[in-house]
Order: C-alpha cells, then structure tokens, then sequence
C-alpha cells in the first residue's frame, strides 16, 4: 500500500471503516500558522454522515483530536496528527458480507491482492478514511489562504440533471445552503427530490463535483511529471468512486478547433485571457486564471436490491445492501474534492519556492 | 522542476525541443531482460513526426542510442539511458516567439515560472520530449509483455467525429492500418478527412484516445493514494495537450444508477465480470478485466491563422503561426498514451511483487 | 521536517515529548504476517526510561496501542499506526529552558528554523520519539525474521571503556543479562560502574554501539545511492546524540593495506569469506557474512552542573539541568539502533524482490 | 537499483565504467543561475584518473558536455543533462575477471543479486561513475556558492600517517598545491612517500578524508529523518570504498563526558560557540559552525599480487590485478566528497526555503 502523497506538504493516512480511530499525519506544514481547530471541525461535519436525509444515517460526531504538531495554537513544523474515533461502527451489519463479494466494490480485488482484509465496512477501502483528508484538507486550505488562494467544490451535475450555468455565474458562497450543496437553487430542488427517489426505490445515482480555485498565483506546477492539473488529478482519482477528472475544456475541448479553443491574451497591467478553456494551467504551470476541474462520481456500489453475485469460492450468491449509505455521494464529495485539491495546492505552493534562490 | 516518475520502475526525463539530445534515464528495468532495441525504433517511428500527410512536416528520424544499463543485449539492473538527437530543428523559426506570447501555450507560465526560458520551438514544454518517453514506455512494454499484458491505444474521436462502437467489437490490431490510427476503417476515413480539411484552413482540432489494457493480472494498484487509475491518470495529465482522463463509465458513470452501473460477478472458476464500467478497477486495484481508459486532447494551439495576443510587456500584438505543427495530435499521441500506460504498469507489476513476502 | 524513512516498508513518526501522545505509522508492511503485539511490549520495555538505576528517573510503562492495520492478529497491509501516551510527563521541569539555550541541545536550532516551538522536553528533538520507532522496529523485525534475519545490538564502549573481544567470541544472548546491555560481563561490570560515578558527579558520558545482523541473504541493497550501508548509515545517523557510524573495517580500515584487508574468499558450496572487513556488504550489496555496523553517541548534553550559556536574545545566562535525564545514552540506545536496523532491512528485503521479475 | 538522490536538487546518475558515456541529470537546479561549464571541467580534472604518479595510469580528458537545461549560459529551471566519454577505456583486460571473483570487490554481489552484470572495468559500481557526480557538484556548488556557502575537502590521513593539527590551523586553500591533496605540507610528502612505496610494493592502502563547510546557514537540516549528517551520512557512504563516517566529535566523542564535550555558546551578537564537538549540527540542523565530517576509505581492492580466490563456480582461483588502479583512492576522493557534500547542501538550501510561507 501507499498511504502517503505530497512532497513537502505531505499528509499520511491510516485507519479502518470500523477500527478504534481513523486519522491523517501532516507532514510539512509550515511553521508559525495558526491552526484554527474549528475549520476542521467545520469541514467534517460537511463531510459527516447522517447529516441530512439524504445522506447515510451512520451518525459520527468527528469529534477530532490533534495529538502533535500544534504548540500554544501554532504549528511547530513538527508533524501534525489528527485522530478521529469511530463512535458508531456496526460491525455486525458486515458479517454477511465476509463470504459474499459485493459487486463494484473492493472486497474481491482487496481479497486477492492481500489475501487477509478487514472486511467490516469496508475496512481500510471504506470512504469512512477520507475523513482524515478532510481534517488535512483544512489545514491546508490554511495554508493557500495566507496566500490569497480560495477553493471552492460544489455539485455540478446528480445523475442526468446537471447546472446549466458556467460557475460564473453562480454564487459560490450558496453552495452550503441547500442539502446537495448545488449553488444554482432550481437545480438543487430537481437533485434532492431525484436522490429522494432513488433512495425510496433502494437504488443509487452517481453525479459530478465542479472545484473552482479563485484568486491563483501564476507559477504553480512543477513540469514534467508534477504538472498542477497531473498531481491534482492523480488527488482527484484517489477519492473514492471518482471515474472521470477533467480541467477547463475536459473531454469538450476534444470536439473544439484551435481557434475557438485558444484562450486569448488580454492587453494590460495584469496578464488575463479572456476565455479559460485551460482551466487556468498552460503547460502544467497555473496562469493566474482560476483553476477549473470536474471530477466524476460513479453512483454507490451499495444498493439495497437484491443482487446476484458470487461467495469468495466463485459459487453463486445473492446479496441485499445492508449498512447505512449514501444513496448519492456527491453532496458529501464536495468538502473531500475541496480537501485534495487544497493538499496538492499547499503542496505546490512550497514547492513554489524553490524554483529560485531566495535572498542570494 | 520534478521530471521522473515512478517508484520502483523510474523514468527521467531530460532535453528541449531544440537542443542536441531528448533523452530519459529509465531506473529499476529488472535486470536480464532481453531489451529488443527495434521495439523502440517501432514505436518511435508511430510517433515520429513527418510520418504522413496529417502529421508536423518536421523531420526526424528518431535513430535513438542506448548509452547504459544494456549488456549483450540483456538488462543489468542498472539505468538504461536513451538518448535521441534532433536533427531537424530549425530554430530560425522560433525567433518571432521571443517577445511575442503564443495563446494558450507555456510560453507565458514559463516565463513567469523560470524567468529564464529555451523559447525554441518551447524548448523544455514541447511535445518533442515525449519521444523519450515512448523510447522509455517500449522497455516497459517489454516487462509487462513478460506478464502477459498487452497495451493497445487508438484513436476513439476526433473534433466531434467518433467511434460509435465498443472497443470490444473492434480488431485493435487494425489500429496501424490507417494514419490516424482509429480502427474502425469508416469513421477513420471521415477523421483523415476532417484533419486534412481542418488543416488547409490552417486551424487545429483536439481528440480522444482509449487506451486498453488487456490480459491483467488481478492485484495492481497501491490504494490509497497509488490507487491504479489515479497514477495511471497522473502519467495521462503529463502529456501535452490533455484536459481529461476517464476510466470505465468515466463521466457518462455520473449519469448511471447503481443498479445499471454495478459489474455483476459471473460464478466460475475464474472470477470476471459480465460488463465493466469499473474500467477493471476496484478500489484502485485491477480486477482482471480490461483497464479502459480515454484520454482528452485539446486542440493544437499553434494555428495558421493571425491571433490578437500580447508580447511579454503586456502590449498588443498580432502572431501568426509559423514552424511545423500538428493540424491534430491524436494519431501521433496513440503511442505515447501507450507508453505512459505501460510505464505505469510496469512499475506497479514490480510493486506488487512486495505486497507479501516472497518465499518465507 | 521530514518525518518518514523508507521506500517500500516506511514508517512516519509522530509526536513530542510532552503531548498526549507519541507514534508511528508504519506503511508497507506485507500482508498476512502475524503481529505479535507482545514483541513490541518487550522492545519498548528495553527502551524504558526507569528501566534501571543507570536511567532516566522518568517512569514510562509504554503501553502501545495498535489502532490500524491489524486484524484478527495479522497485518493487513494497510498501515499499522501505534500511538503511546505520554504519561509521566512533567512540563513544568522545563519552564526554565524556555528563555535559556541547553548548550549542545537543539534548542537553539529549533528556535531559529523554526521560530515557534515545544520547548516542553525537547519537544520534537526529544529521544522520546524513538519509542515510536522501536515499536516500528519490533514489526520489522518480525518481517526479516520471517526470512531468517537476526538483529542483535549490544554496548560495545562507554567512555574509554571497550570490549576488546571481537562479537563473534561473545555470546550475544547475554546481552539482556545486565543493565548496561554489554555481553562481555567483566566489562560490563566496569561500565556500570563508570556510569554510577559519572552520574554521582552530575556529568555524562557517551559510548559506542554494535550492531550484528546474522543469518543475512546476499543480495539486499540498493546501488548506487541506496547502497544497503548508506540507507543503514543513513537510519543511524538519525538517532539522537549518534556522531559517527562505521561498517566492517570503519576507520581502522583506512590505516590497512589491502593485502590486509582483502576479504578472501573460501572454497566450497556456500560462497565466504576467511575475514569480514567489508561487514557483510560489498558494492553496497550483501554478501552473506554478517553484517556488522558501530554506532558512536555523544555524551548527553543535559549535565547536573551548572553550564554558562545565553538567553536566547544572546545575553549571558546559566543553566542546571533539571527534569530526569540519562548519565549514559547507550545501555538504552541498544534496541533502538536494533529498530533502525531492522527498519531499514524489512525495506530492502522487499525492494530485492523485484530485482527480477517473479514468475514471468 | 536506485540512482537518484536529494528531494528538491536531486541527481540521477547513469553510466558503466566501459560504455560509451557514463554521465547525470541535476533535476531541480533553480531558473536563472549562470552555469559556469569551466568549473565543472575544473573538479573533473581534479578527479580525472592519470593526473599524477600516484594515480591510475588510465587516462581520461573528461570533456563533458552539458545537453539540456542550460540556455545561454543559464540554468531554466529544467534538468540539467551533462555526458562524459569513456575515451580509455581498455576493456580486454578485464577479460579475466568474467570468471574469476575479485576479493573484496562488487563482482560476486552484482552477479548474484542481478545474474546479469557488464564486467568490464566493474560495469556500473566502478568508481568511474562518480565522475558525473562531481559534475553535478560542481553545479550544487554554484548553488551553494550564491548563499555563500564553502565546501572544502582534504586528505586527513593515509594509511597510519594523519595531519596532527586541526583544519582550523590550516590554510586549505593549499590543499591543490600538493598530488596528495593534503594541507599540510610535511605531512602531504610523508603521504606521497607511503603511496609511492605502496604502489612499488603493488599493494594499496587506505585513508581518511576530512570535509569542511564554511560560512553555514542556521537552519539547514529536516528532522527527523533528513538530519542535515543523516542525509550527508547517506551520500559519503555512497561513495564507493567508503566504511566510515563521522561528524564533529565522532567516534572521539564516544569517550568524552557531556562536561567536556558540549559546546558553549557565546554571548553576542551572532550566535557562536566555543567549541565545536557538535560539527556544526545540532538536534540535525545547522547551527552556523563549521560543518566537519570526516570520511574513512578503506584500501583499494585491486593489487598487483596474486591472491587466493574462487571463480564464479565456486572453485579454487588465483587472481593478480591488471588494468590500471590506484594505490590510494583519498587524493582522487577530495572532490568526491566535495560533490557530495554540495549536492546534498543546495537541496537543503532549496528545501529549507519552504520551512515557512514566504511573503504571506
């Protein structure tokens, strides 16, 4: 396994679905912020479950704990490490699932490359771990504020329903106020009664998380391999059920003509294009316009229909979801995109600083 | 600048557009490997430039020099380093480039970025570099073809024309039979056309490729944050041009219930699948069945046309493409998806071999 | 701060002397190896303070808790995370320091890199840590013991003191037999003795450590810049209060001629060799003898008398030691230069597996 | 195997001893530092073999050529590529030792860990290949240098002859006027002597070469793992011959009391200590004195007797070094270690400057 990303701003994760805690190590954060324990706190509870009726009833406080690293409210440059109990584990409602292989989730390929597994919730597959991100995620974004930068995520798109609006005209700061977080109020509506009905029919629906980072210095990005939109990718599909990631233009700029497709430079003090087909990154490297990327949810594996499927001998079996889950992820996703896009940015920004000598 | 990639099987990458040498140190190639020199010729040849009428009328012959780690015709385990000269560069071509800032290219973020910059033919940001890559990616080839995995890319869309059929009802080993490397011989037909038309109007349009990894093994893939798609995905956003990667369903998943998107198991005595919307991956580990994955390519920014931009003041100012370029990238991106596909593979066959201990 | 070491098997430490908690995750280890809980208990018990009259007076029971990784008694391979409370912490003893700077402490270079920082106990720079490693270390023991590979530390040389005997006339089972870790008894009788009086006078004094690694495969080690004694040197040299490290020969070997120092080697089915000046590792590589690595610590630099040295404004000041401090770091630097050993071998062990490809 | 080393500056090394370049890509190198090419050929010329009787006769003008990442006269942030010719190299005489295993050397390791090896001259763990490495520190030096930071090496020791006074009562920069590389001149003619008498004998012999950094930083170094020696440990005992290193005190410090041994700041206005047993580094940052490590070379493996060995089958051999070798690596090793040392010094430069957010 490999638990750990980032090169200066690093975060480990560790823990199981129904293990004691789950957490995250920050590696990296510079010395001397202010770690303001309540942005955390902020931050998972958009992530917690049982938070509306439209989310998994498993009911976690998130009550975290930050054992090192934070000195008299300040970062030491120490190690950061974030605890988090799991306080409403059932691990009975998984015994069914030690010999039966749930379709589209972990358990097989988990099964066969590690041979032994904790099969409860999920184990170490579970979504359950992203609450360690989410915690990371918001030291992070502590650290790109002190450089102006602001990240954004909201729900762009509930099975076929989806914002019509370029997010520019939108206003971001809405996105809390409905249960989908979808700032564009009509659509919201149309998505919550959608996951409403799907949930009342046992089954589940994917969706799309549009993440706007505003107010970016030009220069993030390390070419060839660490290109901004490469590591945020890679960020992207590490969160669970995430197909698809795309930046500006995404799989649309493949139908467009260079011409239509160029973002044009505008004369003045300050260098802007006035389209953003880019996606604010040309040649890996931020340009100062914001940074747009969409990440593609799958819908939940977990449905509560009786499925055909197999045991872990190849026999035939039937399973029925049982457990608490989300009937669409995506409203919770949002705080989670937020969270890796912030970890590679406050990676990036520290790697920023050495592509020249300082002070020589 | 972070230019390798990988962790136990490595690639660095090295070399500008229009210096003497591309090049790439390939780190971790196990040893006694018989390394077959004329697959790197082959496949430098697919995505050599001036290979036909649709492609760049630069000229190179791409007579790569293997300078390390090959003895006899066999790895040693140590670095195998390529390096290819460019024998056709004109840099003549590039001199009107110094001022002026080419619309959606890295001319401007490098600038920015390095300060100091090899503006020639965009020097370190140029596509030319992607040939160490591909020279890299067919000694991966040759590691994963020991395990039996094959890498087979095409060209799945160009502008809005594409493929309409799955790829499980083409012959893939057609994809060489045409120049713009679509297996399906109609809609290449159109393709070709279209480029040709695109490329007299002196624009540029983008595309897709699929890439498809067939013959897995079970078990690639390190979750959490080496998750199989999410380091795949990260080589994918280090070619030049692309905007979006997906995986199986990928954005269309979004769309999808659960009970439609879930790869139901077939009993028998080899565990597969009936269809693959997981793209052959299960919680970031492959699960036996094809890995499937699109890539995205904006259009080729440099066009024929004159655009309004501004030079490196801010001032306005008119450029017109000149050099050699792509009227569309997709046809010559073909093997380099491949090989970014097949660099990632290799390193993650040789990490696997550690998940348990080997004979105790 | 760089707080992970490894690259397959890698651990990322956590925590300071005086928070709630210290810790380790410990990323990589395969699956399926049972954890023997009780193996960690015993290192860390060797690794107490309060363990003897020749220790620090701090009283720590070192009660672990695995909270990830292990279930049902086995790894896994999702990271094993330990956490050990800090109970007998007394902050207050270190009120005076925070203004003063401990000569040959890290205070001042913490203050400095820093800014802001835990004086409380050293805080991060505190040996406390290495509890946190040692239980890593139990693991990895439990890993290359799985391949034959014994680990055995013991005191070689406190003060001027020395073992004249080379280890293979000692019996390194009795090293646990005293107090001060040394298995050649009458010297260590000495040493014990040395330690008692350097501590009635309030002073310390430093020692140096060996390191055995028997039953060793040939072939673990990385060249070049991962040759198996530069990693090892590398861990070594982490260790608080470590100066000098040495392999084979050391710096005896430099006054050698080679006809001297020549490792020849015997006839006979099994490759050896008559001598061992190379300790075990040849081009950076083993080579079946055993591995055999000294460790030199400084003497503490906490002493019971009082010491001119400055504020941290850089005014004159004295200082005194309080809080509970060790007169001799080795007898308890045994089973951590154990752990660091071990940490480093269980890496390798799985890095030489993918040497070749397995099963191709 | 694993050729690259640093995090933010870090090399790849590639190259065998009788290929036709051995060579190194400086990744990381910061945009806009005016690369000086004559220094690079100023160090290679003081590691070149046959510069002087007491050196192999073996005979390199190593005309380097630098092939990306420097634009005229500047670095561009991209990696900087530099090849050297193997112009002498003689391989027939290392017919003999396909066979045969060369005590003490890598042959046997290499040949059981990769199967497959390049025997010639010692393929890849030939000390041929650290030429790229002095080429790479000549750049690290250039980064270094515009910090002000002065890294100088000398020969301490040969064989049982060593310089009696400290470094800091000698003037080095007379350690070029002598073949042996040694600052003070009494003793250099005792060293050239013992070599020369060594060589007549067709024997080798050991020493010692001590490495001064100057004009230090505070704040250098990244605990916990990346201790500034840790991480300078790592890099000398990659150095082939290499089995000793030490800081300050060293293995001296072993036998001293924590009265003695610390070191007393200074009140004042920079922050100074009396003494410097510490060598510079405190709690694994720098303090602002000198760096001084010293490293132990054991004697060359190749002599001109005949000695007992066995073939690669295991049987009874005889074996009498041919080729060209020298009597005594320490003279040719002062650049070398200067290398290292200044790699590992500008990735620490560069990566200290992200201990906290600049310009925030």
């Amino acid at each position: 396994m490999s638990n750990s990303i980032g090169t200066l701003f690093k975060i480990t994760s560790f823990g199981e679905s129904h293990g004691p805690y789950i957490g995250v190590v920050v590696d990296g954060c510079p010395a001397g912020l202010t770690i303001d324990s309540q942005l955390l706190t902020t931050d998972l509870l958009r992530r917690r479950p049982g938070q509306s009726s439209i989310t998994t009833a498993r009911n976690e406080q998130e009550n975290h704990q930050i054992i090192s690293g934070v000195f008299e409210g300040k970062s030491t440059g120490a190690p950061i490490t974030i605890i988090i109990p799991n306080s409403d584990a059932r691990s009975k409602d998984y015994d069914h699932n030690l010999q039966v292989l749930r379709p589209s989730h972990a358990d097989y390929t988990y099964q066969a490359k590690y041979g032994h597994r904790d099969h409860r919730g999920g184990g170490r597959s579970s979504a359950r771990i992203t609450a360690g991100w989410v915690a990371a995620g918001a030291i992070a974004k502590q650290i790109i504020a002190a450089k102006g930068i602001n990240v954004q995520a909201y729900v762009n798109q509930v099975g076929s329903l989806s914002v019509k609006v370029p997010y520019t005209q939108l206003d971001l700061n809405t996105t809390e106020s409905n249960i989908v977080r979808c700032p564009d109020a009509p659509t919201a509506a149309q998505m919550i009664s959608l996951i409403e009905k799907v949930k009342k029919e046992g089954d589940t629906v994917g969706g799309v998380v549009t993440c706007v980072v505003s107010n970016m210095p030009v220069g993030l990005g390390e070419p060839l391999f660490d290109k901004l939109h490469a590591a945020m990718g890679h960020a992207m599909f590490s969160i669970n059920a995430v197909k698809g990631v795309a930046f500006g233009s995404g799989f649309e700029g493949a139908a467009m003509r260079g011409s239509q497709h160029n973002d044009i430079f505008e004369p003045g003090d300050k260098i802007t294009t006035t389209t953003n087909h880019s996606g604010g990154i040309q040649g890996g490297i931020s340009n100062g316009e914001d940074v747009v990327c969409k990440v593609a949810f799958k819908p939940v594996a977990t449905i509560m229909h009786a499925q055909q499927t197999i045991d872990s001998e190849g026999n035939p079996a039937t399973i029925k979801g049982r457990g608490r889950h989300d009937p669409c992820v995506v409203p919770r996703a949002v705080p989670i995109v937020e969270a890796m896009a912030a970890i590679v940015l406050a990676d990036f920004v520290l790697r920023a600083q050495s592509t020249t000598l300082v002070g020589s």
